[in-house]
């Protein structure tokens, strides 16, 4: 393997080998997509301001005692991660109604559930990533029994953990994506990215959405949405 | 309540109240929907062979414990039940890829799954039954934790003495639908119908299709099938 090779690009990033095989190189790139796929744009800042916002919840979840993949920043739109092999299988928690889980069941956007819910997603993009259950993963041999448990736990805990957080910063979470990866010890570790492309964030006074919503509806003022996070956040201004 | 009323009338059932609140009057109708109701038709001596055959499995699951609806035949296309509050939730069990499931996740029709797979779908015609996992289940109340084990569990028992009877005639059961429902003591009970309208049925030896796919597929001899597992079934060869 050369020092530095394009390993996989992705819808929102590329990933690079290093010279370590256990690290790679994300890089956070502008382009946007939705509706799988059919929806593409550029976002412009948008890696930028992703590479920042997902390296903080990650290192906030990390010092919340959530292994992780997340090693450090490298330059503003690039991160250095643990290299693991992403389950195929996209983790949803949700607190409230909003988008595919509305339409599905009739719910009124905005409902507040009293309990979050979990739900699993096939990874896999020719499908338009189908709503799954244990049976399917255990089908498909996408997880162990074991891995499903811990998949769902950990989701719950970072749903506590970032609604905490966000709601200090005037912020719901309304729902959100993870992805989790299996390091060559075998350890299950959260990975992938945390971010406005993968939550959906409303801002608690007036109820504006802070988050991908804004491109895949044509809200404008996408970038804006996506650096109004960060600065919550308590990121620099400049970024 | 008059004597008899129409309580409901559904896609293949009519619905009547009795005399006795605790039980109804099911009488089967020759008309067939599929794909949510955008195919309509008629297959002529349905309701009568659905009748028999349906009786025939229900009594079969009674004699193997299976608490049930079904009371008795009253005549060729009537018969009596426990009435009971369904619960909107259908339950499928599958021992090889078919159908909606073959489609949404990529699996080649007729493919052998070494354990069965359990889906939950949410019974509303009008959001085109989605698929649901028991986190919906638990959001919109559809049932109780107990309920949701408890038709799992039955639906799996199902399958062995369902798959075990028909083996003994020729005929791979591939999967299909049960419906619940709670009595007035809170009793969970197998309802609703089994026969080729809710069953995928093939014969083992050709691999033809003896249930509704041969409506949906517009496949012909669709009467023949239906007459074919009523036949195998031991049933009198007039009917
Ligand atoms: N730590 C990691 N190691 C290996 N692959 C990763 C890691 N974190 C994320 N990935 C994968 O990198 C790929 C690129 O990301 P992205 O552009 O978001 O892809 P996608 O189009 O599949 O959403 C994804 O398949 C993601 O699962
Ligand atoms: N024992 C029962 N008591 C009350 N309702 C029942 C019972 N068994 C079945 N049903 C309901 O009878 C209705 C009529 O059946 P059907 O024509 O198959 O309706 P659908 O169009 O909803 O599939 C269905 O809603 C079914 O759930
Ligand atoms: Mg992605
Ligand atoms: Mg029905």
């Amino acid at each position: 393997m050369s020092r530095e090779e394009l390993l996989y690009e992705g819808k929102a990033k590329k990933i690079f080998s290093t010279e370590d095989p256990d690290q790679v190189r994300v890089e956070y790139k502008d382009d946007a997509t939705a509706f799988n796929g059919e929806k593409q744009g550029q976002i412009p800042g948008k890696g930028e301001l992703n590479n920042r916002i997902s390296a903080f919840f990650f290192e906030y979840l990390g010092r919340k005692g959530i292994p992780h993949h997340f090693l450090g920043t490298l330059s503003p739109r690039e991160q250095l991660v643990k290299h693991v092999t992403i389950l195929p299988v996209e983790v949803v928690v949700r607190n409230r109604a909003a988008g595919s889980l509305a339409s599905r069941l009739g719910l009124e956007e905005g409902r507040v559930f009293t309990r979050p819910v979990v739900e699993f997603y096939l990874k896999d993009d020719e499908l338009g990533d189908p709503l799954i259950n244990e049976d399917h993963i255990a089908l498909l041999q996408l997880a162990t029994g074991e891995q499903v448990t811990g998949m769902r736990e950990t989701a719950l805990r970072v749903n506590e953990h970032l609604s905490a957080l966000m709601a200090e910063k005037g912020i719901i979470l309304v729902d959100f994506k993870l992805e989790f990866g299996v390091n060559g010890g075998g350890e299950l570790l959260l990975a992938d990215e945390i971010s406005p492309d993968t939550c959906r964030f409303w801002d608690r006074e007036t109820d504006e959405k802070l988050d991908k919503d804004r491109f895949r509806r044509d809200l404008g003022h996408v970038e804006e949405a996506y650096r109004e996070i960060w600065h919550r956040l308590g990121g620099e201004a400049h970024v």
